[in-house]
């Protein structure tokens, strides 16, 4: 059952969801980024089917986020691990998490980080002009080279486009 | 075609996902927090069928992530606003509309962002206590009150365990 390609909205976030954007693609890539990075060690894991694994990973690895490194010849097996642009992920899967240990279950997290600084890790999304956490308010936001009035982005633009009139 | 609850993972993320998960929701979200609120202009907006914006935006309120707001009495009429839990994912929305721009499309932004300090918002995470960007490495995972051998941390699990044995 293919979904809704974003591919013609003109928008970043639903071009990033388009590759991210399965529910199990961030578990995924948050068990390769643990280490638990073979075909097999990720269907025991998340208890995923294996035509659907092979289907995500096909896509992350199109997408340049997951690269496969061999590890034996014979027979050929290979585990994955991240490139840079699945790395870059990896602190907003976090920041994601936090957010569920917050609002979401017990209250118990059931994973705890801890920051190379040594503190427990609580992840803010900051500025890197200013340093200040980044809220929901103080965000402006306008349309930039690649907007378009598109799916998507068709009323924002609107919406947008009056507001910098 | 309701898609597998991540209900039983001993797992934030997967939590996390359980409500926000679907590829659609995000830029629900991101509309929302845009001002385009109304059912009507989000359905315009995106494109997405009135049946599965309905049931988006029924979880999101089961979840308080999203709160109908009364703006007319005869008929009755609502427009969407974000709670404080939807409010706290909104800079986690636009790091990922920002992977997006550098990662995705043709390098042209199609929204720009300003922060209140005046600068571009370039955003980063970073760990509360030192102040300093989160990376893939520099983050040690450990089993946390909630952990638990379970769907969705099974290998993780037994990997962290080990670790710390």
């Amino acid at each position: 059952m293919p979904r809704r390609s974003f591919a013609d909205f003109a928008c970043s976030l639903a071009r990033t969801l388009d590759v991210i954007g399965d529910p199990w693609t961030p578990l995924i890539l948050r068990d390769i980024h643990l280490g638990v990075d073979t075909f097999n060690e990720i269907v025991r894991d998340l208890g995923i089917s294996r035509a659907l694994l092979t289907a995500r990973l096909d896509l992350l690895v199109r997408e340049q986020v997951v690269r496969e490194v061999p590890y034996r010849e014979h027979p050929p097996r290979v585990r994955y691990a991240l490139t840079e642009r699945g790395t870059q992920l990896v602190p907003i899967l976090v920041a994601l998490t936090q957010w569920g240990d917050r609002w979401t279950g017990d209250g118990e997290p059931p994973l705890l980080f801890t920051h190379a600084c040594g503190a427990p890790l609580e992840t803010a999304v900051t500025c890197t002009a200013c340093g200040e956490p980044v809220g929901a308010t103080g965000i402006e936001a306008r349309p930039g080279p690649g907007g378009r009035h598109a799916p998507g982005t068709l009323v924002v633009a609107e919406r947008l486009m009056g507001m910098t009139d």
